[in-house]
């Protein structure tokens, strides 16, 4: 049996008792963390926690070759542990369809995701979000500096729409995007395809999602750029015109400067 | 303090460690279940796994006078239990601000929803649902069977788009709308409005998402709506056009027609 295990939003109390249970009742213990990963708490300190031996997969042993590890399931009990909810990667989805092809019984024990925490941390209505997309980290190409614009197409057909949007911010080996690089970026992406909407938009950051110290901040999006939001996961949102409880909630959760409220809808 | 305390999917173990800790250390617990319910556990039962009274509290009492109970929350440690992730609900958004006007501090802790637990259960993608909606049960007004249509409006924004879209059913004290009675409600809407997308779309329904009994099956929207799902709560979703990964995973996980396999894009 493999289990998908989501260990939630933040630290090792995230996980939900039904997922706990899992863990410990494994045989074996494996964890990817290059998807996702939870800020706030250590491997050593993930497996102090739950009494077991915890083994970091690489990408590669993920994505290239998981049948190594993922035969041990055809007769022992193997848990797969994940930051978030299980399957928002697509990479997930891709080794449970080889499990299963395998021959192996999969399951999944679901846990908190950004994707749903982020209307209750910011207010914004979880039915008016359009479709997500991820911002990723720009590369050089010959000498070039090359910034993918569709996540400003995906935001700008949202904002068409009267929809908000969540934006996953890249996470990389060594680095983290913030949300104030998020909103650079996008800005970024506006001045390149010579769009005219984000300058009098609204930005939502959310660092830390689901610790004590997380940090939700709304601002103009040219100003959020500026923000420090301290220390990942960072996530970024591109509210569409508000409803005036959510305009409300952003003054009150998020410092949002009160003149929205003037702007809102009721 | 306020804790608004998410209860996950389906039974008691859905909360995560943080939230039953919360909960343990509660000086009082309340409960809603009229904006969502956990289908796998009684009142009693949740009792008993806290080792806590908890009183659940009526529409009115959360819609229209909640300052009885909330006024504890100015020097005592109230948790408020909800099915599902807080928030997803205009109404613990109401609340919360209710509550920061009173001058009570709040905080929320996070657990599994259905919004992104179908993904897991289906194999389709997050990042390619558009806007979700409702779908309420009709109503006789004036001798004659009221049908809202905009939910088929909805459906069809997001077919055009290439947009999944999810379903959430009614919850009523004496019914739950099951994955059947919600395709055969969007079919009732499209000939009400004479439109022509639906008799060639798939429709995917998922029952008792985060439970061992789990119900999850696609066909054809018509076919669906024969189809038996079994005890409560159902959901529904109307996929876009699939990926092939999506295709696979709905034939491997939800006994799709295999003929979607040919008509999928890579």
């Amino acid at each position: 049996m493999l289990s998908f295990v989501g260990l939630g939003l933040y630290d090792e109390k995230d996980v939900s008792v039904r997922g706990l249970e899992t863990i410990r009742e494994a045989d074996l213990v494996y964890v990817e963390f290059y998807t996702s990963r939870l800020a706030g708490v250590s491997l050593d300190d993930l497996s102090e926690f739950y009494g077991k031996e915890v083994r970091l997969l690489s990408r590669e042993e993920v994505e290239v070759r998981p049948e190594e590890w993922m035969s041990e399931a055809r007769d022992k009990k193997v848990a797969f542990l994940v930051g978030g909810d299980p399957m928002i990667s697509t990479t997930h989805l891709d080794l449970r369809l080889r499990a299963l092809r395998m021959g192996i019984e999969t399951r999944i024990v679901h846990s908190s995701s950004i994707v749903t925490a982020v209307s209750g941390l910011t207010g914004l209505q979880n039915y008016r979000f359009g479709r997500s997309t991820s911002i990723p980290y720009p590369y050089m190409a010959g000498g070039k500096r090359i910034v993918a614009t569709s996540p400003y197409e995906v935001v700008v057909d949202n904002l068409e729409r009267d929809l908000h949007t969540l934006l996953f911010l890249d996470i990389q080996p060594d680095r983290q995007m913030t949300s104030s690089e998020g909103a650079a970026l996008l800005l970024e992406m506006e001045r390149i395809t010579g769009g005219d909407r984000l300058a009098a938009a609204l930005g939502v950051g959310v660092a830390r999602a689901g610790s004590e110290d997380a940090k939700v901040l709304a601002d103009w999006l040219p100003r959020l750029s500026e923000h420090d939001f301290g220390g990942p996961l960072h996530i970024l949102v591109v509210p569409a015109r508000l409803h005036f409880m959510e305009a409300e909630a952003l003054v009150a959760l998020a410092g949002a400067p009160e003149e929205i409220l003037g702007m809102a809808k009721s």
